[in-house]
């Protein structure tokens, strides 16, 4: 028996899961257009949702976070001011088109460098209700967010965008020139770790990556490798400047990996959680709205 | 009387001078193809050469700095090591092809982030011959060249691509897509440098670039003026960090007028040298060697 459908709706990705009566996964969707590509579509969202958990709807009732909720996305909701736990988040669902809306967070709305998140709070509002203890995480991706959870509530965060600007570097400045594809670099990645970890303006310090490729001291199939080590090399070590203990990765597959391999090189403490932070997450959001 | 040509060639700019037995500018030429149009033209450098000054040519020595000496440029020469001199630059030019070119510096060559010039290290001849004094140097461009000098000598220096990480900003990321083209906003320029001055992850306080937009606190055609500042307060504020003195900023237009605009927001003094730099420097080396 149903008794959640939860979907986890982004930019450029769209997962969604079928619940049973202890929040447990009986069916699950991976794939499917972001809010990019579904808002295009003939029938728009709700056509891109049918398309994909069709069969499931009607059975339960349905949760969604993320990017969903943005200016582009099916509704715009307000972002939630912190601190934020899932009660808060459970008693702020937006129901649209018989859809419960999980919204966003915002940080420090009136100060100088406000922030926003739509999605990330779910995730660790999964890693909080499974157990998983306060601490300092990230989030990597396009726009990683690096967020610190105290008292089982979400009590800051800071967007920082790497995965973006190094697309962005690769493929539109001069240091892509000498850009050769390649198997990967390890060793590529940990020099450029070593090389962002250093003090000193970052957009002097990315020039290396052209210096070394022009003094052949990097082959042009590590060049992608080093830069992208020298970009997150800079995120980890200024995002855990002032923070005590270990750090928790909520995300998935090489990038996790990358991360785990320059906090490695750091020499900082840290973990990836378990898959199913998103999920678990809508889960105790819906539970704690009384859907399920 | 002719004495001597200079030439400063550059990726996208070039420029030229005729000048007599003093060293005083008899005639100057101030665009022309930069060294990435010249070497698609039919004839390539010499004719791109010919175009603009062919009526000056056969009557005095030709000088040349610039990219011009880089591997895309019309002969690649080596770099030459700090610290570096008008005499040592003059003890090393490259004759080819009937022209006298001056070739770049290097800085920490085997060290973890080397870094090159072609160009810059000849107008900061030019104004150390003029009499200008040693210090610290901004060069602001597509890449800004921060550099040192000490005794009538080049001896430090470090380049940060902050023109054209704000062009692949504004052009191929989120940032961009709130942008709006407007008259110019100094307020927002003044805004985006106090954020720049800030610490913390430049990739993470650019994205309130982005936020502040969303939340109607920054104009759509303020926005790119912000950004502008933000990266270049950056670079500023981290390139003065363990400045002693004033800063000489060697530039021209409205980005020198920018810098200066950005080191009065961080209470540094500046000034910005009188234009002719290039010229100067081409006539010192020149005159070094006995050229002229």
């Amino acid at each position: 028996m149903t008794a959640l459908i939860g979907i986890d709706w982004g930019t450029t990705s769209f997962r969604a899961w079928r619940m049973g009566a202890g929040g447990e996964v009986l069916d699950r969707v991976d794939d499917g257009p972001g809010i990019l590509a579904a808002a295009g579509l003939p029938g728009g969202f709700r056509q891109a949702m049918q398309d994909r958990i069709g069969s499931w709807l009607g059975t339960a009732p349905v949760i969604a976070s993320g990017m969903i909720t943005s200016r582009n996305g099916w509704i715009e909701t307000p972002y939630l001011p912190l601190p934020l736990d899932a009660a808060a988040l459970a008693a702020n669902l937006t129901l649209h088109e018989g859809i419960h809306f999980v919204t966003g967070a915002v940080s420090d709305p009136d100060g100088p460098a406000p922030d926003v998140m739509r999605g990330e709070e779910t995730e660790i509002i999964g890693h909080l209700s499974g157990g998983g203890g306060d601490g300092l995480f990230v989030l990597p991706g396009t726009h990683s967010k690096w967020a610190r959870a105290e008292g089982g509530a979400l009590t800051g965060f800071r967007t920082v965008m790497t995965g973006e600007v190094f697309g962005a570097l690769r493929d539109h400045t001069i240091l892509g020139r000498l850009i050769q594809p390649g198997p990967g670099s390890e060793d590529a990645f940990r020099r450029g770790v070593e090389a962002g970890r250093q003090d000193g303006a970052l957009l002097g310090r990315i020039f290396s990556a052209r210096t070394l490729a022009l003094m052949d001291r990097l082959a042009p199939d590590q060049v992608a490798d080093y830069l992208s080590g020298l970009l997150i090399g800079d995120e980890v070590a200024q995002g855990t400047r002032d923070a005590g203990g270990p750090v928790t990765i909520i995300g998935r597959g090489d990038l996790a990996l990358r991360y785990q391999t320059a906090f490695a090189v750091l020499g900082i403490a840290a973990r990836i959680t378990p898959p199913g932070m998103a999920q678990r997450g809508l889960w105790e959001i819906a539970r704690m709205g009384k859907l399920a």
